[in-house]
């Protein structure tokens, strides 16, 4: 059988780039599309680069029939996102890509996101979609909550370790380096071509990043005990990936053993070779996370680097690797797309 | 059945995107890579992208088994590849990606590359492989020469149009924008990314670039009478994709016409509406084509433009869709992934 | 003596320029700077790249004192300029950037721009500021006209082969790669960096351009009878510099030996050896247009190369190029500083 | 007086940005260019955006005339450096710009370089050459050895902070983002633009990099104990620029005050207000070094970002710097030139 799927908000990044996977998903088809302003429109319209495609045109979420809706994507701004959740039926299962439903405390939504929460009860029910940790949840679920794309790559790096407890919880540094694409299609001053290309700067640093709440959340958990952890992002000249370099001060070949082992089954989690480090060049366009791990020339210090697609692994790729769990397909169902290089 | 498939001169661009391609190609399975001075290595040695991929070891080409090989991909200089093909075996199906047996004239060839051909049997016998131009002969080929990603694009953008006898054949205009990966991936100080980001300039410009021997054979044998096109390429700063501007003299209504005519039911070649001009950033990492046509504001003259993706469809995807009908499969089988934007 | 300069519309980018290279022009100095919605910021929050600099903070238009200032750029949107230019006190010297009075004639302003021009006898009084060409007029102007930057760029390429008569004048091709930076600094969706960077497109092709009505009055009034050129324009991921290439039929030797004559003397017209062509990378952040003429193997025929940088050249060093002139200083104080490689 | 100037290894980047600097510069003139390979070629040909100007031709260095020259950049590499700088005149005064001369301890050049230095009588002899640091000692030199580029950067950022005591010496964490041009420009496969662009990844992680030696001996001796840093450098897909991100446990009110105060007469050391980071995009092309400081969220921590231009304040801009005090010259003549955005 093959799913109907609906993707709300697809005039966005996430939103094209879950239609661009799902064209040769093997069990899905593209049902219905949303994009309130540019209803009427077709995808092609709007993204050029999926005119081969024969795609339902762009409606108002309103006019769309969710009874023949067997999973939907929500790729709207977070606040919208808990708006119309709570407007669709109860039947239908949702993987959310916002940032509307990763925390799971009211008091740490409303720290980070500076109001509170609109549906604290779908808060409350909303399985955190990080896919390899929470796989039974997510199987089970109604509604999964996208991770953020940053937090990913900073988890996949950092739980092992910290269940493990292989690592100094008071001394992780964060240093990330984010593709712009994860900023948006929203037309800015600052993303313009001629502002970021060819240099490079810091953003929200110094704890300023939303994502930290999920970091805190998780890694917390994880610890049994308060987990602070420092992270500076940087935006750079490049449309896809983010690397993140991670500072531990822990054992490193205990620290990269750790790590493969954990991940040693994991189709998407690939741990390269000790000593050796990724690159976000090869895991462009793909659901692959690669992470490595060298020494430092300082004893009991490690660093940790990690590398995924901000749009695919740290958003779209993940929401239908959650997606195929929740419509108990194979997990890998149409993910094993190999990244693009050059 | 799976089809066993060798790739020689795997260490390529267009070798790394073949195996890209029959990654997830239900009918093929790479059975040997050669890439003589790295015999030996993995290819997630030379290419950490495919490092998900289970694939052979690099091998050097003579400790090739060819008899359980159905179908050879052959991504060598041109030199070699004439010396190399000579010694596979006479059952074996062969894709050329080099420049060797584009030129069916020995003169030309002579012409083009300053020096005669090695093997001007095999010249004789291979089939130009402009897929949508060749479908017959490729079918029943052995060994088919795969075209230029510059004289491709050109001729998608031409072809109907001197075969209808729309356009003026003295005032044909070529001016190419192509990217930078097609130059290959040995290191040359212009091709540094100190030296090309940020900026663009002409290369074999006024006549001299290769591929004018595709498009004077080509276009002449079509037109019945010589023809000889202008055509100067530009080298831009990015990875993939051509954008092909073709200025014409003839009715841009007709022009339009004949190329809607010409590809309607061609899966891969997508003419816009009238009007509208593509971008490459549309085609980028697929085996699609793009063109578009706008009228001038001078009466009679239109302005066609082609993009494709250079390593994709002016390459390693135009060989995989020739392999497909060498080998009786479906012409797109493996081939309708989707563009990556952005 | 040191003149007093303001500058409107400092808060785009040719307002930046021009502060930036009068930072080193020894007989000027920075006296107000307007941005009307920005009035009140330092120049260093809306451009941090210039904090190093004493300047006067930006102010309301209406705010500046113009009894004190000797000479003021404009680099506001054309309606605005029109509108503004005419309040300003009539010994007030004033160059133009904007598009606001290049053309001389009403009606092909009111074809090219859409709407009747506000001040048709500023229009009537303004000089067109293509420097080598308009001397004696602009030293003695009050109001000159900076040039739109592709339209100098296909100038300096093509007015003295017209004058000359060394080309045909009916089959003109300007096929021109255009930077970002020429779009300026207003958002917009299809100048991100996430849209533009690794691609390339046309834009207002097939004769829309605006700088069109640029080429038609000038080289129709060399003529002495209408030239009509095509002119297709690309956009292309790098943030400064324009590349004209353009094909015109005529002695190549000639054309190159008629270019070399008419710039033999310029200190900013640099004519390449015959048979070399420029990268728009050697002229980059400089007041310098290379220019190179190559053969083609069709008899008859040439290929012009123009290379300049639009913020520079193209805009805000044309922009103090005519100041100089007008201000009776020599024409190349503070420009000679070197273009930026790599 | 005009100062004579000879550049030894003009044909790489830091030699064609000294002649870039030296064109504007009113009290040296360019009076001899090296480079063994090119002899005999022009600059122009060897570097295009530089053909305004009137240089000498490129020739052997035995073939220079030291007589005449005052003043003698070299940027060779380092074990040529050595060998050369050897054979010259004992009277003219040397700036090397390779890493030469940088480490004073013998043992610590044979530990980071791999091999004895050949000269260490030289190496007794030259000074340190961060300017802002070493002003005396390089004013009385007769051979300073420039820093490396990222080791200036993080000296910025570091040496007040060290020297003043204000941080935790254990705890320090530079991860840094580098351009390409560092690199140089000699062909590498790494270096392409096909392999750059759009990505990033670290090198000589984990503590490898060569410029920890001069962290080592620098932060080593202001601290009159040893001091270990942890150095993570990073490729970005930009030509010009670094940024150093800075990780340092100390009061983050007081590592900015200590900042501001040794920088507050500095011309080309500018500290940003407190809580604001700067980017490398507003360097570019400059001499000028930004510095800014954020606190943590979490107590006790501080985020000092500095950013500077690889070639220029990090390379051939330093090297005038210190050239001017050697000449007796105002430190910034020349060297006042704006940065350029965008």
């Amino acid at each position: 059988m093959t799913f109907q799927i609906a993707i709300l908000g697809a005039s966005g990044y996430t939103g094209a780039e879950l239609v661009r996977l799902i064209a040769t998903h093997p069990d899905m088809t593209v049902a219905a599309l949303s994009a309130d302003r540019k209803a009427g429109m077709s995808m092609a319209q709007v993204f050029p680069f999926l005119r081969h495609l024969d795609l339902p045109a762009l409606q108002k979420i309103e006019d769309i029939d969710f009874s023949r809706i067997d999973l939907c994507f929500c790729a709207l701004p977070h606040g919208t996102s808990q708006a119309v959740i709570d407007t669709l039926p109860r039947n239908l299962k949702i993987v959310d890509l916002s940032a509307g439903f990763r925390l799971r405390d009211p008091q740490a939504y409303l720290k980070w996101y500076g109001e509170p929460h609109i549906h604290p009860h779908l808060q409350a029910e909303a399985v955190y979609g990080l896919t390899e940790f929470y796989r039974t949840q997510i199987a089970a679920a109604r509604l999964v909550a996208g991770t953020g794309c940053n937090a990913a790559t900073g988890q996949f790096a950092l739980r092992p370790l910290i269940a493990a407890g292989v690592i100094d919880l008071d001394t992780i540094v964060i240093d990330l380096k984010a593709g712009v694409s994860g900023a948006g299609r929203a037309p800015k001053e600052n993303l313009l071509h001629a502002e970021l290309s060819g240099g490079t700067h810091t953003y929200s640093a110094g704890g300023k990043h939303r994502h930290l709440g999920e970091f805190d959340q998780e890694f917390s958990a994880i610890a049994g005990r308060p987990v602070l952890v420092q992270f500076t992002p940087h935006l750079l000249p490049m449309n896809r990936g983010i690397l993140a370099t991670v500072y531990v001060h822990g054992d490193p070949a205990r620290v990269h053993q750790t790590l493969s082992d954990a991940y040693a089954t994991e189709p998407f989690l690939q741990v390269l070779p000790y000593g050796s480090l990724p690159s976000t060049r090869d895991i462009a366009g793909s659901n692959f996370c690669h992470i490595g791990v060298t020494p430092d020339r300082i004893a009991g210090r490690a660093i940790v680097v990690a590398v995924l697609d901000n749009l695919n692994k740290g958003s779209s790729g993940q929401a239908l690797q959650n997606a195929n769990l929740m419509l108990g397909l194979p997990e890998t169902t149409g993910l094993l797309l190999a990244p693009i290089f050059p």
